[in-house]
């Protein structure tokens, strides 16, 4: 490959084997997929997307949204607290897609309502214990008291309940996975079960990745919304979520030092190309897995051999023997990253495997 | 301020005074300030350095040092070992600016010397400690079959050694950076002693922040390359490098959700701006400190009030009581960074107080 400095490679097949992957699950379980873009954040990946009959998506911005929105998507949840400070931005977006926000208070609504001149739906977040926002599902006062705003507003609607289980992430095994989804999909059902008779087109929105990859049950729900699936990446791997093949983006990195006593080579390519993001081992901290780079992809990850280290440019990889000695400066060599997402907003572009260059938002500031 | 989204703000008055402490550091000191530009990898601030009399710089990749070639500076190092997929690069450069590289294998002077069109330095890199890079300081049959070969190239001239003393950031006292500096500081001496009957215009060049912040014997050392103090950030704080009031950036977030049962808030600002640097306290990991913004810059950092938690575009800030009752929704907060230049490379561009945007070299992808 003619690369020269670290390059983000993307696997088109892996990656559009996930994607068919989470179509064909949601479509068995009749749910809507409505992935999250914010993994990718690519106008490229996202008319694959469109390819396998995806039509609705999520987004972590406003300014996200409105890139997707440029290229024809119209369905958009914005899936944060809505930020009060981007009430224009989302009248213009509203013009454009059918957007929905999340709402956590009451005087949210009377705000945008005087300010909106097209309709935007709103969710209500629910925290179902992994406490980073959303209201607590047995606050029933202030959940009563959005929807009283709502019957006066012009310009929202009430369109259900959304929640994020974020702390799959930190689950320890599949069990674990299994007895958070349980307990979230029990909550999220009943909630709905109560408010069915007076809305009775509301929509229970919920599903990170670990749990829409390994669950099954998601009766009562309708729509899911993950998004590193795209990709996946060690943390994933770690969690027991998908398997190494699965991951469909590596970092190309410039051998340019090679330590023949510590066994230890440098790559250009560090925390400003893969993000200090890392795993525990029993040797400490793992910033990514090493792989040799092949025509038509690449190589397994090697055995006992770890990015151990990141400097600003510089990744340090420990490497056992046979790795070691097949190394040469210049060499190019992959590292398949702890958190994809994070990775991919850095690099802020693709080189396909059939060399195309593909876009990300990042490219566009 | 009309933010709507986060925003690093620059404190130029702050961030000139950084600069110009250390211009005249370097100047009582009789060295040459050749600063880091890696932490702001802005032509603005660039500028600055050039009205305070900097002529010289350091650059940590190639694309870098062609960004501030466009913009004059004609004297730049690349401090990162050599990566030669970029040495058509690299002899482009040369014709517009005087260049020195690393060079830590012999064979690199053939291959270089074998394409370059024009003039070269080259500086050999000391490992004195830090082991990222470089060479040990004993291993002379090394460094004296690198020079070996420069005596026939035509394109590659030594101009001395080089080292980066990266281990202070790891120290947990001024006596323990005392300790590696003058470890550092010596090491180099002896070798310039050595080779300066057959070199007799090489330099010794070295200097982290730490080190050039605190340190005041450099006796024997030619020139110093500190990068982070143009901004400084609290991992400089705790180690007792720089005041707070030294920081010249902070991340403007707007405020989305507030818990007032867990004296929590949630701001827009997340992995994906401040980075994923931490520092470890008693109570875990934090990854900022909040100010309150004000007409003329920031208060000092809130007590008790720290962002312990971060996803990609979401920051969970845990607050004492007084902090806590003057935060509403929409409100915009600062965080002081853990490691600026991380952030600021995540940010892509700055907002100084009176209100204008500055380039950083991401917003020209």
């Amino acid at each position: 490959m003619d690369i020269v400095e670290p390059t983000l490679i993307l696997d088109e097949t892996r990656c559009r084997n996930n994607i068919s992957f989470m179509v064909s699950k949601a479509r068995e379980l009749q749910l809507l997929l409505r992935p999250h873009f914010k993994t990718h954040q690519s106008l490229a990946i996202g008319r694959w997307f469109r390819e396998a009959g995806v039509r609705s998506i999520t987004v972590s911005s406003v300014r996200m949204a409105q890139y997707f929105a440029r290229d024809g998507w119209d369905d958009i949840t914005i899936a944060i607290p809505f930020n009060i400070r981007e009430t224009t931005r989302l009248n213009e977006l509203a013009k454009q897609a059918q957007v929905q926000i999340i709402v956590l208070y009451p005087f949210m609504i009377d705000h945008l309502d005087a300010v909106l001149d097209n309709e935007v739906g709103f969710l209500i977040e629910i925290d179902n214990g992994y406490h980073r926002t959303g209201i607590h599902p047995q606050a029933r006062d202030r959940i009563e008291e959005i929807l009283e705003k709502e019957k006066t507003a012009s310009h929202l609607s009430f369109r259900g309940f959304l929640t994020h289980a974020g702390n799959t992430y930190q689950a320890a095994s599949e069990k674990e996975i299994n007895c958070i989804h349980l307990q979230t999909t029990s909550i999220m059902k009943n909630l709905k079960a109560e408010f069915l008779g007076r809305y009775p087109d509301i929509i229970i929105s919920l599903g990170d990745t670990p749990s829409c990859s390994l669950m099954h049950d998601f009766n009562g729900i309708d729509e899911i919304r993950p998004g590193n699936f795209v990709f996946y990446d060690l943390m994933q791997k770690q969690l027991g979520v998908c398997r190494e093949e699965d991951i469909a983006v590596c970092l190309a990195c410039p051998v340019i030092s090679r330590d023949e006593e510590k066994r230890k080579i440098v790559v250009y390519g560090g925390a400003i190309h893969l993000s200090r993001e890392y795993l525990d081992s029993r040797n400490g901290k793992i910033y990514g897995k090493v792989v040799l780079l092949e025509e038509q992809g690449w190589s397994e990850s090697l055995e006992g051999t770890e990015v151990t280290g990141l400097s600003q440019e510089h990744g340090i990889i420990r490497m056992d023997n046979t790795a070691f000695n097949r190394i040469r400066i210049g060499d190019l060599i992959g590292i398949l990253p702890v958190h994809s997402c994070l990775t991919a907003n850095l690099m802020s572009s693709y080189l396909t495997l059939s060399g195309t260059r593909i876009d990300h938002l990042n490219s566009t500031r």
